[in-house]
């Protein structure tokens, strides 16, 4: 084995990283449509799944440990690897969710459905899984311009949410039946809401990567539309 | 001035993180007693006092990556480091999260009102703030066996968590007028399971510190109960 060079190294760190990306967005459009679709055998395709992410953020965090502690890299060279640190424990939570998506899915039993609300839900899954690969190609670009436009892209995610529960509301306000099923809808439009603001940190991830400043990027933004 | 030494920097890092700490802890326990006793003066004194901890984290991220830039530590000092600027993103996000609640309080307008569930909920609140307080301690002392064993707490919290859902749906069919406040109990009693998830996050990190490894503490405990 020939020692690569630094440019090699963090190039490589790049596609690791924008691979469990990809791993991430899979998982979490599988877990929405399993949800919607009652696809248990989905859902437990992805609960699998998730140890190949977690290895990745494993494989990227020793990567990156001895990468500096070896190279001993500084300003900007630093700040990248420091990063794919950072995000990468981001982009691994997200996968968390979409198993806890799937495992809401296995655990579902003969709750009183409701087609609107799982509409807007798919909705709402479509646009985040949108987010996750805009936010990969902004990495990969270090695109500040696109990062905080996309960031900004939160409050649509925001809005399905008030959405969903104004919906979710005014259904158990109407049929007590479908109580249990709503609260179900709303644990999944948590869990897409979460992953909306995993988005927005890894947004904020690449306008720390060019600036070295960490910045609150579309802060509390649902709760300060509400007040 | 005179310049530090390594240690004496590393030191004063750890001090200032485990400040951060309590300033998160001190933001939640606020947040849940505003919520509980429809203190809106209290809840804007928490989402006030926000920019504080922000403005540590900040500090925090800056002087560790400057001591990695010009102090070049490998292995265990790098190590150290490393996991301050993580945790230190885990502590901001509990501070979010307690602004969220902050945020609830203010929105609240004339909810029909649940003593029995709000008991529940600050009893829960009680626990995490506990545990929160024994994660910075065991972060202090970098004290594996107790951070593992504070994760394994966390199942108390998804306990709370459950308990708190049952009882809110079980309100909810037995008088609509209840939905809306039950859903407010439902968004807070999640912000708190969220801030129980984050310190697992610590804990983890503690276990980093010591052997480098990272481990999945308590992963997705919840679901796991409920299939």
């Amino acid at each position: 084995m020939f020692r690569q060079n630094f440019e090699d190294e963090l190039n490589d760190l790049h596609v690791r990283f924008s691979e469990m990306g990809m791993m991430v967005n899979e998982a979490i459009y599988k877990s929405v449509n399993a949800f919607i679709n009652h696809d248990k055998a989905l859902a437990k395709e992805v609960i699998a799944a998730d140890k190949h992410i977690n290895e990745r953020e494993t494989d990227l965090e020793k990567r990156s440990f001895e990468m500096i502690a070896l190279q001993q890299p500084v300003t900007s060279d630093l700040r990248m690897i420091v990063t794919v640190m950072k995000a990468s424990s981001d982009l691994e939570r997200m996968g968390d969710h979409a198993v806890s998506i799937a495992k809401s899915t296995i655990r579902v039993k003969g709750n009183v459905r409701v087609p609107e609300i799982e509409q807007v839900l798919a909705e709402m899954a479509t646009k985040v899984k949108q987010m996750v690969e805009e936010v990969l190609d902004a990495y990969v670009k270090a695109d500040i311009k696109r990062a905080t436009d996309i960031a900004a892209e939160d409050k649509n995610v925001d809005a399905f949410s008030n959405k969903i529960y104004q919906m979710c509301v005014a259904q158990m306000q109407a049929d007590s039946e479908t109580i249990v099923g709503a609260m179900d809808y709303m644990l999944v439009d948590n869990f897409l809401e979460r992953i909306g603001d995993y988005v927005t940190n890894i947004c904020e991830w690449i306008v720390y990567l060019d600036t070295g400043k960490l910045v609150e990027l579309n802060s509390n933004a649902k709760e300060d539309n509400v007040l």
